[in-house]
């Protein structure tokens, strides 16, 4: 049935194995797309949302290197807001509240036009391996197809079990059946795995809730995009809206709790500590008596709205009953229940930075079966396995991104060096340099990179040249030309700031905290300036960052120069840690294990204390 | 969960379910759909098309009743046709090409905005029963959900068994799992069950065939629409193309008949003899070497393909070696393999003319459960069935369509009467009073009707009057306006048709089978009559079709009279046939198993002879 074999065959069509299919295809690897159901290609399984805080930078660097999910959530958006904008520029993050319908159907279509894709509607349940090396997949049917990679991005669908209460049955999502096979052969291969659990809230018909009680959330006045492309801009968009539990609410939860999944010790594995179940939040914070509830719109048009903040496995009388006596939900109908779902993970220490995995050559892993969760975190890994896979095969140089790079190259970094014994997501926090890795200079930061390896178009890298040479240059402005004392003080008079005795530079009042770019277009030579040049938002946004943040910004390159001079401490490949008997046994253990690729990433193993650094810098020769 | 009792349960999301939920939520009853995935509510799980050969009339009595099939799919069009426009008006049908997407988010969000009607997302796995009454349904969570009736419309769901040769796995479509619990209890109440099977053909990628050599199919120059209210019309179409099997092909497939699981024994149940799979035609019409296949795009914007024609369960390597060596096919990819699917029905001769259960009151069955095939026949039960359901909650007269009424009284009349021992596929020529069941006129016949029942809108009813006046008001000019000879003679000259020696009236000669309505128009009293009148397209032809079959019509009408005096000749309900020993053995056997409501039904069991008929007239005073 398949005749010629291919380069690499992507199993599974989430947001993992979308992009992962892209990538591959897109840099000319022949890929076929194995699916158990075409018609759910792009599902949003969870919320109707992509990005948020640290998860809205991901987008931007999947869209800066050329994936797909930027201009897919684009296209299908219901709702943009720029998140933390009152912070600092390293805080800010995009965030979309996505048409679920239409999100799915527009990720269909642009892999449908991407070439060297093909796609096949089957379960895989099984890998065909030859020595160390995959070579293809086993389908339930019993067919064999053949290839030279293979990407597992398998999501909750791995020995799926769905928990409502009492009750629990198999599933990949509700409505969905589950996939097996693949992890009993990936454990005869040697590999460990785990269970995780993930949840989500019930669905409800927006008809029956009253929206006068609850506070609108709409999208930003001026809504952004996520694309660096030219994506069509949001002209209308849908509210959200915020309600909260109460007391009462949480005490008509507890009345389920002994017949909860989560409490009666049927579900064993752990859930995603930032994302908790309303059962999980009402018993770890017992002093609170109120959580936020986000009613979701699910589209355009559909009444069906998506309860964010009830993520719940109680039994569905209880969900109801005490969903009921939310503000705004006192006539609340379900569409359907929230549930909780367990499902098989393979620890991600068991793989390399180019998501490979370490006991089987060619075999890629990216996605919920790595141990994260979210969408963005899906996406992005399967962006690098498909990059990674292609290049592979080509025997080309792997594509890896630094920690201060990309969110991405915190992410890998962070699963394959520390693992995850919990679903894993991303956060500002995790990155060290994360005021380096803001979503506005994701295009600088990766386009560049994206365009080496042929999957950045040629636009792509014209655009991210042409918003920084402007930007760069309005910067240079502000640098060379001086101000006019009088004009500057009645400016600074204004926002409160000590005013000049003499002229000097712009960029040094720009630089103070209280001025903003739009008082320093209140001076006639830089509106001049911008009208000249033609600058949008966009660009001045990016010089105001430039200006105002450029201290931040050197301080934390230095830093970063330093790390990467024990980055470029290579650890050779078979490097015989037993022999060093200075370092501690738990060290040892550890380095044994994870076979970190440098110095830098021995350093971030939990347990390899700075001491073993020295020892194994000293052994090094360093 | 649910506080309050529903009026009605509909189980399924199909035609069926989907039309039986809008039926009886728009009459007034409170009613919940309940399906096992919201997100694949109006699913089309075969062709993607409507409408055919007496189906597309079914559609059309559909729209005319204020059914939602027929605006759903004007919606979703991508192509129309109207079939046999060659032949008489009582053969044209009109057919559609729709977008697969489009057309379940269309019956999504239309039953979104219909009042009364709920939706929940699970299994129905039983029925609550009280005495011999239904009273609501039990679901897989373990919920129960009370209801004064239940409609019950699984598809092909029911204990549901794909075959792809020589594998079989549990499923009620590719991709989607089984329905379970329902057959057993039914069984247990008492109810007579089977198994019937269906098959679908492979989905290919279009971008792998070669359309060069195969012959376009497309839309007419003129779409119509299916619905008789103001639905978009289609301005872009997109084309089918043809292309035909060879005697190559057909022996590539017997090389796999002894994997076929319809060859070795493992489906035993019987598949659509009218829609048979290409091993069916192949063994059946050993004689023909080649098949006509026709492609059929899946939608406006996807590449995935539909090979109608080529409807398989075959295994897959057998599918493809021979689908490959069709014309145009050389290098086709699949997307997924055809399949066969085994699924539970239940003869419908336990059924009332209501389509509720004679065992269980206020159960009713709809679609596929029935024993039909066919996405039209499964939406026009569904909607009488909650029509009725709805009536019989109300305590109202049954709402019962005569068989010279409408097809859709053909069709539950000749389910009910005659049962089916394969899947039932409507014809033409099922219909003894076809000439008055045409497309063209369901409006006139039924929404009246419709509209007595509180189903069509006001805006229904004006539109078909007005219609239907301009039509007789134009039919009337042509009976009472006298013609020029001169001029008609050069018509007639030209048409091939004896000229006439002296005046008479324009129906006279309209009448003549040559002479159609565009020769009419050029007698400038009828141009000028159309233009004042501004009589559209519609019009002319509803006008020119009563002209000209005038006669025939007729003739049926009377024919259909006399039915009537029979069916007006009423058979008590609990008539002791027993106690006729005129009857013949079987004739009492089987009116005893039917209990039909008329002589005339009566008439039509098979195995109830002309003589038996006697008897029971003699016997009811006639």
């Amino acid at each position: 049935m398949f005749e010629k074999k291919y380069d690499v065959i992507v199993v599974g069509g989430g947001h993992a194995g979308a992009e992962a299919a892209a990538a591959a295809a897109n840099l000319g690897s022949r890929t076929l797309l194995v699916t158990m159901n075409l018609q759910t290609i792009g599902q949003m399984s969870c919320n109707p949302a992509m990005g948020g805080i640290a998860k809205g930078q991901i987008v931007r660097e999947i869209d800066a290197l050329g994936g797909y999910s930027g201009f897919v959530t684009d296209k299908s958006a219901i709702q943009f807001k720029m998140l933390n904008k009152s912070k600092g520029p390293a805080m800010w993050s995009p965030r979309a509240q996505n048409d679920r319908m239409r999100f799915a159907e527009e990720w269909r279509l642009a892999l449908e036009q991407t070439p060297n894709l093909d796609f096949y509607q089957e379960m895989a349940i099984g890998l065909l391996v030859k020595g160390n090396k995959v070579v293809g997949v086993r389908t339930s049917l019993g067919l064999e197809i053949e290839a030279d990679a293979v990407v597992l991005t398998n999501g909750t669908f791995l020995n799926g079990l769905i928990h409502i209460g009492e009750k629990q049955f198999g599933g990949g999502r509700a409505g969905e059946r589950a996939a097996t096979g693949i992890t009993e052969e990936l454990v005869d291969l040697g590999f460990d795995t785990g269970r995780m659990k993930t949840g989500t809230p019930p669905r409800v018909d927006g008809r029956s809730l009253d929206y006068d009680v609850m506070i609108p959330q709409p999208g930003d006045d001026i809504p952004e995009r996520f694309s660096y492309l030219e994506t069509p801009k949001l002209t209308l968009q849908r509210d959200c809206h915020m309600t909260r539990t109460s007391a009462e609410v949480h005490n008509l939860l507890r009345e389920g709790f002994d017949r909860s999944p989560m409490f009666n010790g049927r579900i064993k594995s752990i859930g995603p500590r930032y994302c908790p179940s309303i059962e999980d939040k009402i018993n770890r914070f017992a002093d609170k008596d109120s959580h936020q509830i986000f009613v979701e719109p699910e589209g355009w048009n559909t009444v069906e709205v998506y309860v964010n903040g009830f993520s719940t496995s109680l039994p569905e009388d209880v969900q109801y009953q005490a969903l009921k006596k939310v503000k705004g939900f006192e006539n609340v109908k379900f569409f359907r229940p929230g549930y909780a779902i367990e499902y098989d993970y393979f620890p991600p220490t068991q793989l390399k930075h180019t998501l490979e995995t370490k006991l089987v050559e060619n075999l890629f892993f990216a996605g919920q079966i790595n141990g994260t969760t979210g969408y963005e975190e899906a996406a992005s890994q399967g962006l690098m396995a498909g990059i990674n896979a292609h290049l592979k095969l080509k025997e080309e140089a792997p594509f890896i991104l630094k920690r201060d790079e990309a969110y991405i190259g915190v992410l890998i970094d962070d699963l394959i060096t520390k693992g995850t014994e919990e679903p894993y997501r991303m956060f500002t926090s995790r990155a060290e340099y994360r005021t380096l890795l803001r979503q506005d200079n994701a295009d600088l930061r990766l386009t560049p990179r994206g365009y080496e390896l042929g999957l950045a178009s040629e636009e792509r890298m014209r655009r991210m040249e042409d918003k920084h040479n402007k930007a760069k240059s309005f910067v240079d402005f502000f640098k060379k030309t001086s101000f006019d004392p009088v004009k500057v003080n009645t400016i600074l008079d204004n926002v409160g700031s000590a005013k000049v005795t003499q002229s000097d530079k712009m960029f040094k009042v720009f630089s103070r905290p209280k001025v903003k770019m739009e008082h320093m277009l209140e001076l006639e030579s830089v509106s001049n300036y911008v009208t000249e040049n033609q600058l949008d938002t966009e660009i001045l946004e990016q010089a105001e960052i430039q200006v105002k943040y450029s201290g931040y910004i050197e301080k934390e390159k230095n830093n970063a120069d330093k790390l990467h001079r024990l980055e470029n401490v290579k650890i050779p490949e078979n490097f015989d840690y037993s022999k060093l008997k200075s370092l501690s046994y738990e060290a040892r253990e550890k380095l044994e294990q994870i076979r970190p690729v440098t110095i830098s990433q021995a350093s971030r193993i939990s347990g390899v204390s700075p001491a073993d650094i020295s020892v194994l810098l000293v052994f090094l020769g360093r």
